[in-house]
């Protein structure tokens, strides 16, 4: 004891921001994870795995995030280095593409998936440690790589269970945004930080409605605590020609792609980002994938400055109710776009790619919310101990239930109280107990017990259907096995 | 150019001790997890994924390691607190088992994998980062839960690829070699550093052979550099007690009991230990796994001191050939045993557990280096750009592929040199080509290129019987897919 005061017992907590995942978290997690790599797998994507450490000199120490620039990444030094966990799966793709140029064929299509980390300052359902899933294609200039992974969003969408016409891909060019800044009079190289305000406003039109964003384009917006966001001071004139273009969305897209054109008459770089956009339908036209599942839509920007020309975005369309009841749309689950930068950073080459990032907790929360996942997550078959020197007899049991393929444990702990046996294959949902005392073993039986059922006649004891159920049978040794997988049968 | 000079370029390499794995080394290590999470959950256990980071306060700040105590982990610190990377999967099941200890099922069986990170001086095959892959059962005192795991253990090396006979399992006791050493004199509190000494030169037994072992049980040894190690101190009698255990090993379980029970002759806990080892054999034989599989073998210590109970570990017997051309066994894949104190620097209460740890990298080596992974790393099938303005008809063929489940992609480089496009082709590992310009639209139909057939007819040109044969075919355009089918199924 004294030994313990002078050295205080070590508190046994996750770090702030951190979570732990148990079972069907983790096993539902890789399951859907599994069907996106085949999908990617398909489309002729090689899978990378780099580790989570990169040297910040590599991965560029903060987020490209303007917005909030003091957030960055978990780093320490080593020697004269310093080193960092990876933020996202971007930028070590960036590092490898230029690191091993001259082995990797290109275009060099990868897929990657894990945890990236974020130093961030934790808050409720705001994680510093989450999974990505993300495709790239690296060395590609041509449109028909981002049409490409636009059918490959929707593709994985639907491998995964969610049905067509529960989402919808928005497909937008930043060639037409840049085009309509033009058109605005906001092209110069002076007017960067005016555009920046511009693409994160547009960014929060879901959010913030059009009078919101109106005030971010014009002198700037004080929201609900009081703090004022400094606007990007455009004239009534310079500001009804960004809404526009946001609202230019039509019936079909041959109809916005028209609009669009005409926003942006007179700048070539806008009429240049028009026909890529009209490429891009044709392609996917060509492929089958119609406005049912991809459309063309002028409201999608996506936050991050370093996209340079065609962006997109997967919303899921049908609702799911809040914390506080409220019916909304499920929203974003994924998105990405063309960026031509990230290598030239290393080598000074211009390298194009494009790219999707798959927003995992999200869909999988999308999916547990609709439950497209049905929680299939069945516990173990226990074979209870009655008497503790029939060790070896129950471990017979038990492997031959796993032969079968069936999920099976002998219960391990303390066998003096029998309920806690149940009380245990109650914690883990287990759906069967087996049950051989002296006497089971005497006449060469064993009692197997229908837990689900026993549980149904339970609660529902004062009925008279119920009432003489039975849920525990006494079944010769030998047919053991046949008569557990009967009653799991049953019970799925 | 004067910006590029006042900023340097970053370097893109991977930080020192690490690495990136490409395609099939990702997808092997994948499918060999996923084989080893089915059977740890057949046999009941569920699984856990922790976060990368702990606090250095729930870690415990060094590896367990007396042998390299300067080697630790990789942390930082924000605000007052320390945080580190995981170095093992066994130090964050304990503050799991010690944070949740009210809900969690007890005994509590799970498993984890996933990487862990050592802060070692790299070196040529030493990573600092690497996979583990664990299966612990806390809270069950009964050596039935250890006897559990060697079964199971047994199981993965199988479900895996490792033939019975390639592999065996050595069961040890760390109670007997307690015993041994209470009989050898050498059981009081203040031998614990000569405990530890013995216990290290054990388990170096394979390497050092048994002169090596007896001199660092003696005065020390000086190793091929000139490097001393001191030794244990013990005379030549108690030598011989000690080396005695470790040739303890009979033709028989049974034999190999007899003799550890006339070593540990007036040691309590040494004769307790061999109760165990008794009890372990029996309930394994119950259950099928005879010593084809698992043995009693008085030498397996394992080095960790933390083990108080049954040891195990899992050794590949099949020869293969060294860097040198030499042959030898392949050796340990997995190992682990009975720890009761892991959770008690928590909560001050002694909770048994024992777990196993398989060595990811090195089993997946063993399987590579028997040839036990057929290499099918198949890259796509490459539809080549013959017109740049047909693009949508190229995506048209490869969805029809990829919607029969055949991997394809269009050659979306630039398209204007078609050398590049077979190179990459090559690059990639293609099995097929498929090719269309005007002539061949027009016809309505497509070249389609055996890729492998090529390759075999281009290295024995020189053969009578290859040189007429054809690798190209021109079919219809709608007999495409099938065509493609036949040419798969022909190369597998």
């Amino acid at each position: 004891m004294a030994k313990d005061k002078k050295q205080p017992r070590p508190k046994a907590v996750t770090p702030k921001g951190f979570q732990d995942y148990f079972g069907a978290d983790v096993t539902e997690r890789a399951a859907m994870l599994g069907k996106i790599a085949a999908v990617y797998h398909r489309y002729g994507f090689d899978a990378l795995e780099t580790s989570a450490v990169e040297t910040v000199e590599a991965l560029g120490k903060f987020l490209p995030d303007v917005d909030r620039p003091n957030e960055g990444v978990f780093a320490w030094q080593e020697d004269s280095d310093w080193l960092a966990l990876r933020y996202d799966l971007t930028a070590p793709l960036a590092r490898v593409a230029a690191q091993y140029r001259n082995d990797l064929p290109s275009p060099y299509r990868r897929y990657a998936m894990g945890p990236v980390w974020r130093n961030e300052k934790p808050g409720p359902g705001r994680f510093r440690q989450f999974y990505q899933c993300d495709a790239d294609t690296v060395g590609a200039a041509s449109v028909a790589a981002d049409a490409e992974i636009c059918a490959m969003l929707a593709d994985c969408l639907e491998e995964v269970g969610i049905a067509r016409g529960d989402y919808v891909i928005r497909v937008n060019n930043r060639k037409v945004l840049n085009g309509v800044l033009e058109v605005a009079g906001l092209s110069g190289d002076d007017k960067e930080a005016e555009r920046g305000i511009v693409l994160r406003a547009i960014d929060k039109l879901d959010r913030l409605g059009v009078d919101g964003v109106r005030a971010l384009l014009g002198a700037g917006r004080k929201d609900e605590s009081g703090d004022f966001t400094k606007g990007a001071g455009l004239s009534e004139a310079q500001a009804d020609v960004v809404i526009g273009f946001t609202e230019a969305k039509r019936d079909s897209g041959a109809a916005t792609v028209a609009r669009l054109a005409e926003l942006v008459t007179g700048s070539p770089i806008g009429v240049a980002g028009v026909a890529e956009l009209e490429e891009i339908a044709d392609l996917l036209a060509a492929q089958g994938y119609g406005p049912d599942r991809i459309i063309i839509d002028p409201s999608v920007v996506r936050g991050l400055g370093y996209y340079t020309g065609p962006v997109y975005e997967a919303e899921l369309t049908f609702e799911v109710t809040d914390e506080k009841g409220r019916p909304r749309n499920f929203g974003s689950v994924a998105g990405g776009g063309r960026y031509d930068d990230l290598v030239k950073r290393f080598t000074g080459q211009e390298v194009p790619a494009t790219g999707v990032s798959i927003g995992v907790d999200r869909l999988l929360a999308a999916l547990r919310a609709t439950r497209r996942i049905e929680s299939k997550a069945t516990g173990p078959v226990i074979v209870t101990v009655m008497d503790r020197d029939r060790m070896a007899d129950y471990q017979t049991m038990v492997a031959e239930l796993r032969n079968a393929g069936i999920r099976a444990e002998v219960y391990l702990g303390n066998p003096k109280n029998f309920g806690n046996q149940l009380k245990y294959a109650d914690k883990r949902a287990s759906p069967v107990a087996i049950i051989a005392g002296g006497d089971e073993f005497d006449q060469g039986i064993v009692q197997i017990k229908d837990l689900i059922l026993g549980a149904q006649i339970a609660q529902n004891a004062t009925l008279e259907e119920w009432k003489d159920r039975p849920s525990q049978y006494a079944v010769p040794r030998d047919q053991m096995v046949a008569k557990v997988r009967a009653i799991l049968d049953g019970q799925s």
